[in-house]
């Protein structure tokens, strides 16, 4: 039996675990499933990194392009993240022929078109199954399992730092701050917490997995992205109120008009699938002909767990399945994003208002003005000369109109702040 | 390009989708996958069901024999279920050196290893997505998505017949007959609805799914088999009261004294991911080193559906991944199955008793004598010379001892019907 020649770059969380679980697991690996996997070469910038696996047969480098240029292998595996060195490493690793397993959902929603093609010039294979939702099988489920069905709408829960810190206000009433501190000390979240809060890491992979879903390449531009920073636990609690749980989603949906696809914080249905996801876990939300509804569910992220699905993906290309790696070729139905001013969605709106006659008339007319048709309206306790919050959720609307009513809204002489605007949606609750 | 010539028997509910959706489907899929899926043959003993393909290029058969022995073609479908002519015509295809896809459960279940020989014989693949879950991609994933994972349990809620009609017993209060009839009215559940209602369909998936899990045949003598035709109202409004929701499971766990594996209903936590599955659905409940819980939620029925699984299964072997079809040769941790009577578990126990003193005692003294611990006790109402409910959970406890203790109970002069007896799950509830 021959065995696929591995050369790993990037030791850290995940590419650490993958080392150590061939190490250790290689000939159980192998007996399970006739393949074998052999590490001939790794790299790492960190020595502590390195240090791990001197000890090894497995040659070790500082450098990756100067492992690329002096060792002999089949597989690639890209764990580096970012996307300067592992692109230029990956690109390397094409241009000589060689297979490449990845986890960098940046890489791939930035650069996906130039280094798929890349691929399919040099007839290599690209795996990617732990750029999404770390150890949930999202990634072949979507191009492999499902591959008969036709999507219709992906809404995914992930991220886990942002889920985790959502769960902690919601169960202990913690502000964000506090939430997010004690995701950082229970290492779910890193120590400059933006790339998660802000929603682009929900960009990257909701862009990787739409691209696979309605085969057509998505360009990152085109996601409208808003972070977590913004919830309050007043606001987590007017949520509970209405029936709703809110949820960081990335959502793309087919429509008449183009591939709607956006990442923002969710109110969800209380009894709906992704409303009782919870603390880091992650989830996809499959809706496909003739499927219905469908769901994965998991651990997002940590070594381990991710370092499973690298594995799968290696143990994959050894076993050659043939399914071209190319997610935008698919070319049946190519969809373009919509324009963020033109999608739809209800809304829900809390702002807080001096208790004055007429303050309601305003905000209404606005909000007719704009099309924008109001569904309930809930207005806290009274109390003259203090601000009092004042709750609307409204029927679908189109963002373009919502962003500029809330524009006028906010010019109100007796609005306090800005006012809060989250977005619901509501068939999730539908089973 | 080569296209796989294909011969399906069966065509009914989802072999005839599966005709279907090549015929409409296949360019569409040629261009998505680059995989050719070419008919040459169909047979079903039904001259209706033969009917409806009459006009199409393909030979059509009454007898799937014959069509065995006539056509030239790649892989042999399998849809006609039950275990006589299908398994002599899956080993008539072996013997011809055919690779095989089939939605049998049954012959799966009862002949698993016979035939997985015979194909590692042959050098042949058999493919068998659709046999657990429908659409639900669970074969795969267990197989190849979490090849590198530790399995330790599986919780399926497999029967979407059952998950129906406690579904409605549920929501509307319906005892099981009407229930089973809504289901019916439906088509949720067969005119003859034993081998749903009874566990059987549940206890064939279950053994397929533990022995690719466990990587050890499952003899389907050795699965504890319990339907839900005994659950009554009283018993739903129990478990809710508990705190639980009743489903039926599929359970095999991973033990120190071997493989723990059975069929009954089970009160699950309220707040639990499997409690959210409702109606016709399906879901699979994985725990395993080191991804911990992970989820696959689905359809678990339909022809449209479960025809997407077969084409799925269909393109995998024209893209030829090599895994071993054998479920049952992973040979790395062999476990035996647990004799029934050293299952342990936890007990809702329901009697009705007159309301006489010392009832209680007689009962708990039983219970004490056969070690097993009460955790609560739920005494409803009180009426002289009346029956009235007595409701009890217990801590975990041996199955043995929990089946001479119901004997027991059951001789006192003071207790009325055999006492109902419900599994808990209780970990299930952590998330």
């Amino acid at each position: 039996m021959s065995c696929l020649k591995i050369a790993v770059a990037g030791l850290g969380t995940v590419g650490g675990q993958v080392v150590k679980r061939i190490i250790e697991r290689g000939e159980k690996l192998s007996r399970r499933t006739g393949c074998c996997l052999q590490l001939v070469a790794a790299a790492d910038v960190s020595k502590t990194a390195r240090q791990r696996f001197v000890d090894t047969d497995i040659n070790i480098y500082d450098d990756v392009l100067a492992m690329l240029d002096s060792e002999e292998f089949d597989v690639f595996v890209e764990l580096i993240g970012g996307t300067s060195i592992a692109k230029k490493a990956v690109q390397k690793a094409l241009a000589a022929g060689r297979d490449v397993v990845t986890a960098n959902k940046e890489m791939l929603a930035k650069f996906g078109p130039e280094i798929f093609n890349m691929a399919a010039e040099k007839d290599c294979r690209i795996r990617f199954e732990a750029s999404v939702g770390g150890s949930i099988p999202v990634v072949r489920t979507v191009r492999e399992a499902l591959v008969d069905a036709e999507f219709e709408a992906i809404y995914g829960i992930i991220n886990g730092t942002c889920n985790y810190i959502l769960s902690c206000m919601e169960e202990k009433g913690e502000v964000f701050s506090v939430a997010l501190e004690r995701a950082q000390q229970k290492g779910f979240a890193e120590a400059d917490p933006t790339y998660d809060v802000e929603g682009d890491d929900s960009a990257h992979k909701i862009a990787v997995l739409a691209s696979l879903a309605f085969g057509t390449p998505v360009p990152l531009e085109s996601i409208y992205c808003e972070g977590i920073k913004r919830i309050t636990p007043a606001i987590i609690s007017d949520a509970r109120r209405l029936g709703y749980r809110i949820k960081l989603l990335g959502i793309a949906k087919k429509t008449a008009s183009g591939l709607d696809i956006r990442v923002h914080p969710t109110m969800v249905p209380l009894d709906s699938a992704l409303a009782a996801v919870g603390n880091e876990y992650n989830a996809v939300y499959l809706e496909s002909d003739p499927l219905g509804a469908s769901m994965l569910y998991g651990k997002g992220a940590g070594g381990p767990a991710t370092a499973t699905a690298v594995i799968a993906d290696l143990i994959s290309l050894y076993q050659e399945p043939g399914l071209s790696s190319a997610p935008g070729y698919f070319a049946d139905d190519s969809l373009t994003p919509i324009e963020e001013e033109k999608i739809k969605s209800r809304y829900y709106i809390r702002l807080n208002a001096l208790d004055q006659p007429g303050v309601l008339a305003g905000v209404t007319r606005i909000l007719g003005e704009k099309k924008i048709s109001i569904e309930t309206v809930i207005q806290h306790g009274r109390s003259a000369d203090q601000e009092v919050p004042v709750i609307l959720t409204t029927h679908r609307a189109r963002e373009g109109n919502m962003r500029r009513a809330i524009e006028e809204i906010k010019k109100l002489p007796v609005i306090g702040d800005r006012p809060a605007v989250v977005r619901i949606e509501e068939e999730l609750g539908e089973k």
